[in-house]
C-alpha cells in the first residue's frame, strides 16, 4: 500500500508544525504541500474586511512554558497543543492559584491534552493532562509564553487542476490546527494524493479541480470573500477533514440535500460501510460554503465526523490514531466521487420513439429469446428510455441499479452510434 | 392541580344541561361559560339561510317519560339522553309492542343508554338501558314528551381575545349535546381556561384568538355563513373535543395535511404518547371549516377521538368519565400549540453569505476548540441558515431537532443584533 | 369455471402453431382468435420502414429434423422450438462435430429444448435437450431445414369496441412466439375474454378499447408506426403477457409511474396476493408504448413477470404450465381494472362552502347520534370533501380505504341530486 504508506508520511511530517489561524506554522505547512503539488500562496493582510470579518493580527510563537524551579511541568516545545491557540505574550512568576485560571483539562479523560484556541479574545492559557495538574504542588511557578501578536496577513494556498471547462469542483481543508493529526492533516494527505492523481490521468478532466488549503471558517470566509464574482463557477465540492481514522466513511449532505455531489456521494458509498447524515450548519467549512447566500453543491467527507470520537481535539489524535488503510480508502472513495461527476452527463436520445433498432448497429446480440439479459445491453436499454433531458447517466445508474461506469460505457456505445446527443 | 380541578367542576356543572342543537339548554349552557370569559352570543332566527342549510325551529323540553301505573319507567328528569333529541310532542297510552319502535337501546352495552337525535325528520323517541327495556312487561304504558317546536332561534357565542393583527386563529367547541361530560362539556372547559390564560399573557398575542361555543353542525354552517366575507382572516384553528378522557391526546390533521396548525402539533405532541391521523370528512366541525370550498387550516385536538371508545354517545360519558389530569394535560398541549402558533415567523438572514461573525456582536462562546456545542449556539447557526424566506421557526426547530423556545431565543437574539429581518 | 376452461382451451388449441414475428403461423393463430372476436387484420409489406425498423422477410418452414440414417433425433413435427427462428434453408450431412456450433441447450435443465431465434442476422440452428445431445454419438447427420425467407408481410391484428368518446385503452399481446403456453396463448386467451366481456356490457363502454395482437417488438414498433399521428388518443393501456402460470399476479408499472392505470392496477392488486415493480426499459411491448417519445400510460399485467420462471422460453413453457384457475384469476383483476377505468371521473362539488345538507335530499339517514358511520354515508363526505377538480374518484377511495364501486356509487347519488359536476 504505497500510496497509504505516502500520506501517513506526509501526515507524521506536518504533524508537529504549530498551526493556527495565521501565522508561519501554515506557511511552513503549505511549503512541503507544495513539494507534492504546486501551490499558489496567498497573503491576505491584517485588517482586511472579509465578507462579516475582518482578518486578525498574526500569531506567532516561539516557546512557552510553565516552570518550577527551572523545570518545565508544561512544556509547548513537547506538544504545541499546550498553549491556548492565540495567546498574548506572558512573562510571569504566579501561585498555582493564580494560575489555574488559564488552565485547562479534562477531567474525564485525565492523561489528555485538549485543543483550546481564543482568537477573537485577547487572553492566554495552557492546556494540559489532569494527571498532570493533579501533580503540581502549590507554590510559585514561572509562565511564559514567547507570542506575538501584530499585523501581518492571513496565508492560504490553492492547487488547480485545468479542465475542459471552466466550471470548478473545489476540495478543501482547513489547515489551522496544530497537533491533530486526523484533523486535519489527514484531509491534507488525501487531498493532496487525489491532486496528483487527477494531474496523472491522461486527459484533462471536464472540470477544473480547485484545492484550496486554508485555515478554517476565516480562510474559508476569505476565500469566498476574494472570489465572490467567480464563485458561481463552482459547481461541485467536497470538504475533506478527519479522513484517516479507523471508522467508516460519513458524509455530510451539502445544505441542499440533493445536489448532484450529495447523489454522487451516496452512489460511491452505496456498496461500502457508511453513513450519510443531513446538512447542519456545524462542523467544517461547510459551514461557509453551504452558507444560505451562497448554498454551493458542497459536502462534507469525512470517517468518524466532527467531534465524534473521544480523541477529537485532544492531544489523542496523534499520527498513530489514523492510519494508511483509511487514508487510502478515503482516497478511493475521493476518486470514485471524481470520476462519476466528471463523466456525468444528461443525454437525450435521438431516437426516441420506440427502441431504435440496436442490432444493426452492432450494439445488440442478434441471437434472440435468451432470458438474461446482459448489463451492457440493459444498461443501454435504460440509457435510451430515460435519456429525456431530465435524467443523468448517475440518475439512469441509480434507477437501474447498474454500476455507473456500465451506464457511462453504454452512453458512449450509443453516442458514437448517433443515438444520444449531450 | 387547581386547573385540572376547576376544569372538571365546570364539566360537573354544564353536565346536566339539556343541550341541542337549539333552545334554553344552549343558551344555559353560554350564560354559565360566560361568568368565566366575556361571551358575545348571536341569536339566528329559525328560517335564517345558512350556506346550504336552513335553521331549523326552536327545540325545548320540560320534561319526558314512560310511565306505568303513574310510576316512571323511563324518566327524562333522571337522564335528559332518555329523550330522543328534538322529539315531537307526544301525550298517548300505548302498549309496548306499539311503543318499541320509538325506543333505542344498545343490547351489546345492556347497562348503558344511548344518545340519539333527529334533528330534520319529525318524531319522537325514547333512549333507554337494554336491561330497562328488558324488565318492562306488556301492557299499557303512559308516554309523555311535554316538548316544543316552534320558531325561534339558534344560540352561538363567541369569545375574542385581540391580538396585533387582525389574523385569527379560532378554537371551535360544539355545544350541542346534553349530558355528555368529555363530549364536549371538556371540551368547552378546556377553551375556557385557554381563553383566560390568553387574557393573561402580559402583552398581547400575536394573532386574535376567536372561540366560538356554538351547536355541532349547523351551528359551524352558521357562523361561517355569517363570516364568509372574512373567514380568510382564519389563518390556523382548532376544534376541541372530547378533551378529558382517560386516553392519550389525537390530532387529526386539516384538510391540507401540511398547513401550519397540522405541523405545530405535530410539535408539540412528538414528545408525548399521541396519535396523529390524517384528515377524514367525518368527526366534527372540522368537517365544516374543511369543506374544500373554505379549506381552512384548521384540526382537531381530541385525546381518545371521535366514536372511538365504548362509552362515546352514551350516558357512559359522565363526568367520572373524564379526569381533572386529562384536562389539564389537554391545556397543556393547547398552550404549547399557541405559543408556538403565536410565535412562529419566517425570518431572512440579513448576512447570508458565510457565516457573520456572532462573536464580536457577544452571541458566541469566545473560547474555540472545544467539541461541546451549546443548543443556544446551535440555534444561532440554524436559524442563520435556514432564514432564507422559505423557512419558519418552526420548520428551523423540527430540522435541527431543538425544542422551539431555543430557536425562537436565538432568532430574538439575531434579531436584536440587526441579523435578521422579518 | 367454464371461462377459466374456455380460455385453457384457446391456449391449447393455439399452442402448436408455428408463429414467429411473421409467416403463416401467425395468421394461423388470428384466424382462430378471430373465431372469438371480429379481427381487422392488418399486412404490412416486407422493406416497409417502421419508426427506426424495417419489416424484414417473411419466414416459413414447412419441415426440419436432424436424421441418421433416415431416423429424426430431432424433429420440428414433434416440437416447433426445435429449430431456431427464422433458420435460413438447410439440406447438408455433416458430422456431429460440424453440427454443433448450431446447436443449442440447457444444460442446467437437459430435459427442456429451449427456444432460440435470430431475426435479423442470417443463420439457422436447433434446439434440443442436452439429454438428446448427450445421446448422439459422433458421425454424420442428415440436416435439413425446408424454410423460406423471402418478400411478404408482417401480420398483426386489432379488434375494437366502440366507447362512448375516442379516447383510447390498448390491451396489447404478442403473438410472435410458437409453442410457448403461458408466454404468450395465455395472454391471448385472456384479452379474448375481456374482449367479449365488454362486448356483453349493456351499455357502450366510456373508452374505445383496442386489442393489439402483434408480434413482439416488431410488431408494436409497426402499430406505433403506422398509429403515430393518433396514439396522443392512447390515455392507457395493459400488455398482457404470461397470465396463466400458477404464480400470483405481477404489475409492472409505466414508465410514468404513476400514471392512472398505476394507481388502477395497485387498486386492483391491492386485495390480492400480488408484486408491483417498477418500470424497467426490458420486458414485452411496454417498452415501445413507454419508450421516451411516446411515453404512454401503458404498464404490464402478468403473473410471473418476464423471465422469472425456471420454464420460461423452454418446452417446459407448455398447456399444463397454464391453469384455467390462474387464466380466469388474471381476467377478473382486468375486469376490475377496466370497469374502474372506465367509470374513473374527477368531479367538483358544486356546493363546496361547508357540507350540503344531504338529509333533505333523501341521501342522509335521519337519526343522528348514532357513532357506526355507514360506507355509504362515508363515501358521499369523502367525494363532496375531496371533489376539488385534483382527486378523481380512485384517489378518493385510495384515500378513504374504500372500495371504488362505494365511491363511484356515492358519486352518481350526488351526481344525480345536483351536488356535482363532470
Amino acid at each position: 500500500m504505497p500510496l497509504g504508506e505516502d500520506m501517513h508520511a506526509l501526515v507524521r511530517r506536518l504533524y508537529p508544525l504549530c498551526r493556527s489561524i495565521t501565522g508561519d506554522g501554515v506557511r511552513e505547512t503549505l511549503k512541503i504541500v507544495g513539494e507534492h503539488v504546486d501551490l499558489t500562496v496567498h497573503e491576505v493582510p491584517t485588517g482586511t474586511q472579509v465578507l462579516d470579518w475582518t482578518v486578525p493580527q498574526e500569531w506567532n510563537i516561539r516557546d512557552a512554558y510553565i516552570a518550577r524551579d527551572g523545570e518545565r511541568v508544561v512544556d509547548f516545545q513537547a506538544l504545541n497543543l499546550h498553549v491556548v491557540g492565540y495567546s498574548v505574550p506572558v512573562d510571569e512568576t504566579m501561585s498555582l492559584a493564580e494560575l489555574r485560571g488559564h488552565l485547562h483539562t479534562l477531567p474525564d479523560q485525565p492523561d489528555l491534552v485538549p485543543y483550546r484556541t481564543s482568537y477573537y479574545a485577547p487572553t492566554w492559557g495552557f492546556c494540559l493532562a489532569q494527571s498532570t495538574l493533579d501533580e503540581m504542588s502549590d507554590g510559585d511557578y514561572e509562565v511564559r509564553i514567547d507570542s506575538t501578536l501584530a499585523d501581518g496577513s492571513l496565508t492560504y494556498a490553492e492547487h488547480v487542476v485545468r479542465g475542459q471547462v471552466e466550471d470548478e469542483v473545489i476540495v478543501s481543508c482547513h489547515v489551522c490546527h496544530p497537533s491533530l493529526a486526523n484533523d486535519n492533516m489527514a484531509g491534507v494527505a488525501v487531498a493532496v494524493e487525489l491532486a496528483r492523481w487527477l494531474a496523472q490521468s491522461p486527459r484533462n478532466p471536464y472540470y477544473t479541480y480547485r484545492f484550496i488549503f486554508a485555515p478554517g471558517t476565516i480562510g474559508a470566509i476569505t476565500w469566498l470573500a476574494r472570489n465572490r464574482e467567480r464563485v458561481d463557477r463552482v459547481k461541485h465540492g467536497i470538504v475533506l477533514a478527519c479522513a484517516g481514522d479507523r471508522g467508516s466513511l460519513t458524509y455530510k449532505q451539502s445544505r441542499r440535500g440533493d445536489a448532484e455531489i450529495d447523489r454522487v456521494l451516496a452512489h460511491v458509498l452505496g456498496d461500502r460501510p457508511h453513513e450519510i447524515r443531513e446538512f447542519s450548519p456545524y462542523g467544517y467549512d461547510e459551514r461557509q460554503y453551504c452558507s444560505p447566500g451562497f448554498d454551493l453543491g458542497v459536502g462534507s467527507l469525512t470517517r468518524t465526523p466532527y467531534a465524534g470520537y473521544p480523541e477529537y481535539h485532544t492531544s489523542g489524535d496523534n499520527p498513530d490514531f489514523v492510519t494508511p488503510e483509511s487514508l487510502l480508502d478515503t482516497l478511493e472513495a475521493c476518486q470514485e466521487a471524481v470520476a462519476i461527476l466528471d463523466r456525468n452527463r444528461t443525454y437525450v436520445n435521438l431516437s426516441p420513439y420506440g427502441e431504435p433498432q440496436l442490432g444493426r448497429r452492432g450494439l445488440y446480440s442478434s441471437l434472440g429469446g435468451r432470458s438474461d439479459a446482459h448489463d451492457a445491453q440493459l444498461a443501454m436499454l435504460w440509457v435510451l428510455n430515460l435519456s429525456d433531458g431530465t435524467h443523468d447517466l448517475l440518475a439512469i445508474a441509480d434507477r437501474a441499479r447498474l454500476p455507473f461506469p456500465a451506464v457511462a460505457a453504454a452512453a458512449d456505445a450509443l453516442h458514437a452510434a448517433g443515438l444520444l446527443k449531450d
